[in-house]
């Protein structure tokens, strides 16, 4: 192993980071120097915490240097602890308390509308993301990682689950392809996650061998458990669609297991691996987000669809919401919180379509009511799964203010 | 069982229908009563069959009110006789016979460009419809009937089936969904049905069982067999895709069974299982109605698009029939008979194409003679599955006289 | 057999070819007729050949006639040979040398914008197709080649294979479908072949009856084989995907055997399959072409488009590459030399993709030079096939003279 070891960010436009330079020494103690901004209000926090994690560690003597950009002591200590781990070989982790707040699980059919990417090693953005309202806020590893960051992300990510406040927006981690994104599950599994972004999905034995290494964690684990640990949540998995060979399998992927409860495009690869460039008009991928809807609802899960890159242009992004809804997508990806509320307003159920859906759930109820097993609409027959769909429509509409709660009382009135 | 049973419509628009009130009674006889606008001219022989089925059910004491508004036979005869099995436990029918003229079988690959739907338990539809020669008449047992109907209009369409003349449009009934529709099969495949409807087929195993049971069907009435029975048919099956999951599955559906001959697609279902909704551009359905019909002709049989909506707009209809027909299907459904001229003709091959035919037919005649193996029309040249083609189109233009016969004498003098 | 045989064309538009007539008699020795108008230069070298090759297969008695058209040595050999092998049976073979230059070898992954269709019993065609260069030239057996034709079709294609210069272009045979197309292999495997075109695949058990034969083949001749010898050549196969059963099948049809290099799609016949025409637009083989290109991609392959059909219309040509290009193809095929320098300039990289390929290649080598097994541009990992995708760009934009062969010594001052 190294003797030195760096983790963090500085430089242009860093902010609410650190940059941590540590050297294992033979002798004289922790010698800390500590370059920070805040120091006068505090630095002495700062210092309290950074003695307690070396002394954790069961370290004596060190050069530890913290240049410090604003960092919360979820980043701080997640930096000294990276430092640690690249140069001693320990078990341990240290760890925050989980906020109380944040022990919310998420049901299987939730909106997902929105999911905001936010890079997995830059904590400036995670801070007052929930503030926006996404419906599920992605702590990213995999792409918005650069390689030598990869190691020190996973408890920047780790420490941001336990506790930042992300006001109930679905608390999400897109992994690692390959071995890597195995290994990231140790550090996020039994840390209140919700649901898992499988990136680069090709087969359904990628999410089998996901499952395997949850339930692994799990029962690592179960000594600790309460019934206040996430470890009793339900862990989603979202696999993503990014090549050919993912498109071909999209259906067995959908329906590989129970907890997968939503399937994602990610044009951008996608288009790279057929050999073609992404354009506004989406004609090349038009086969492939097809495939990924029809195969999403066959197994009864959210057809979710890609990013749109082009934060600037308002109107763009909302043309393509549109178009999405209209493919059968259930959302979409975001990568700007501006982006967030253009992508609500277009998901969200037209009056049309909340008409409908209160025919639905009417005749529902008047079947229900009558004690008959089948709803019909008319002469016809409605299925389960298209009431289940309406009875989403009208709860989504009351939540945003399109329909009054008490709309069945006018309904039955006409 | 209950001790009052109601059959029938009644109400107003009703017509060429009947409303039946069966009462059991301990004692006093068959007590009929009857109201009829054609009472005078009818009265009697409406009575007569009355008794005639109460005596063959071995009733021997009810009340039974007949409100008739100008029903058949064959419609009255289906009332009374349902209303009776709602009572009574009984495995005897009451058959009418079976209409000489019905008894005709269709061949595998007829024309199948319109097939009319009609609700199976509204006889005022079905006693003309043959008059207006689609290819199809569809007596619909499934989302064209209400559930509390379901029961009655197996008996209407069974004696639809043997006493309504259809003009030799190919005879068809769309069964229920599960369980019901495979019951629906003892009531009309005994009865001279030429085609069956599989709703929502989602594998190739729902086209087994219906397959199985018209086995069963076909063995046990094979005492009553006759060398003019209709059980000597071949039953033909068109399953139609309406899910998500039915167009995954829609190759091993269209491949599942030798009696398959077409496979339609019911985009009304297939957009509420994808969440979204049916447009006139249809982007939404694009990929489904690729699938169909590339699964369709992979397995060598007829694609069938869905029925179009809007009943008033004719240029609108005739736009959805020459799209359906460039992207390869070779009919649709209609829900209305003024549908059919405009279906027809939007199906025949145009003049254009005609006349590129006969010039294709001619060079490879030409080339024939000459012993070359590459036809060449100007610059372009003519592969034999072309040629194919042609000779297919020149066959149907011939066939619905829009060439004449001899068309290769006229077209050589030019 | 017949006693009397016919080899070769003649006519009206023929030339580079000679007419053979075969008669075997009892006596009288072999007595040759040849009329040719370049008879005063060459007769005597036409007629040497001819008593050759008599004297070769023990033919000493014959009435042989030769109309010759101006066809040179590999041609009239090729006539003879297939006229003596109507009338005799024989497993010899009148083998002409092979051309020391065409014994190239060609590369999994080399550029294949363009191929082009020869028909395969057409001497005059094939003498000067190399000097268009095209990347594939087809020496066609199938569609091109009348039924009566197809016997001396082989062996005109197989002195072709041995004796005309191709210059450089990718040395490729369509065979026929079925049966006949395994037999044709006998006539080319041996000869230099570098691609076997599978026309009207459908199915990965027809590449893998091909290989078969290919290693039947290539072990009966392995006592001939010299490390000059072209079976030591791999042998490509690019299967045609040309029915609604074959778009099922193509990722199976794709991913069969290593030596599948790339997958075509025939949209003549697929149309013709479909019972639809081809159109401009294209929305009914949109699917299909879909299909082919994400299975191909699927499977690490190349896609290849169809032919373009008009000939004259070069603007409409080019829309059509670069619709083929946008949707993922690699390349399509050719009927006219005029249509390949339009496919080559259209399907070339534009100067954004070159831009985009100069940053992946240059990441990829700065990440070896670092000694890092993972290459990322900026915060994004790519996958190596995305490299090896732009390393070919980069290479083919040189050889298309659109980047600078000393392009990174630029990039890396920027």
């Amino acid at each position: 192993m190294a003797e030195i070891a760096t983790t963090g960010n500085k430089g242009k436009g860093i902010r609410s980071d650190c940059f941590v330079t540590l050297e294992l020494t033979m002798a004289g103690g922790i010698n800390l120097r500590l370059e920070s901004k805040v120091g006068v209000m505090f630095g002495e926090s700062i210092r309290t915490l950074a003695f307690e994690i070396m002394g954790f560690f069961g370290i004596e003597h060190a050069n530890l240097k913290i240049e410090d950009l604003g960092s919360l002591p979820l980043v701080l200590a997640s930096r000294i602890e990276a430092a640690v781990k690249k140069l001693v070989k320990t078990k341990k982790d240290y760890l925050l308390p989980i906020l109380e707040s944040n022990k919310y699980t998420t049901s299987r059919d939730r909106n997902r509308f929105s999911r905001l990417y936010l890079p997995g090693n830059s904590p400036a953005q995670m801070i007052n993301a929930g503030i926006h309202h996404p419906d599920g806020i992605i702590l990213d590893l995999e792409d918005a990682v650069a390689p030598e960051k990869k190691f020190e992300a996973r408890f920047l990510v780790r420490n941001a689950l336990r506790s930042i406040d992300f006001y109930r927006a679905e608390r999400m981690v897109r992994i690692n392809q390959g071995e890597r994104g195995i290994e990231d599950l140790d550090y996020i599994i039994p840390h209140n996650v919700n649901l898992i972004l499988l990136p680069k999905c090709e087969s359904a034995e990628q999410v089998h061998t996901v499952n395997k290494k949850i339930r692994e964690i799990v029962t690592r684990h179960s000594s600790l458990v309460t019934h206040h640990s996430s470890l009793i949540h339900p862990i989603w998995i979202m696999p993503i669609i990014e090549s050919a060979l993912g498109v071909i399998n999209a259906y067995s992927i959908a329906s590989s297991a129970d907890n997968v409860v939503a399937l994602a495009i990610g044009l951008e690869d996608y288009t790279a691996d057929l050999g073609t460039r992404r354009t506004l008009e989406g004609k090349e991928s038009f086969f492939a987000r097809s495939m990924v809807v029809n195969a999403a609802r066959a197994a009864g899960i959210q057809p979710i669809d890609s990013v749109f890159s082009d934060i600037g242009d308002t109107d763009a992004l909302r043309e393509n919401v549109l178009n999405s809804k209209a493919l059968g997508f259930d959302g979409m990806g975001c990568i700007h919180p501006r982006q967030i509320k253009v992508i609500h307003e277009a998901f969200a159920p037209s009056s049309e379509e909340i008409e409908k859906a209160e025919k639905i759930v009417f005749a529902f109820h008047e079947a229900e009511k009558k004690g008959l097993g089948v709803v019909a609409l008319g002469n016809k027959m409605i299925d389960p799964p298209i009431v289940k769909r309406a009875l989403n429509t009208i709860n989504l509409a009351v939540k945003m203010n399109k329909l009054a709660e008490n709309w069945r009382e006018n309904y039955e009135e006409i």
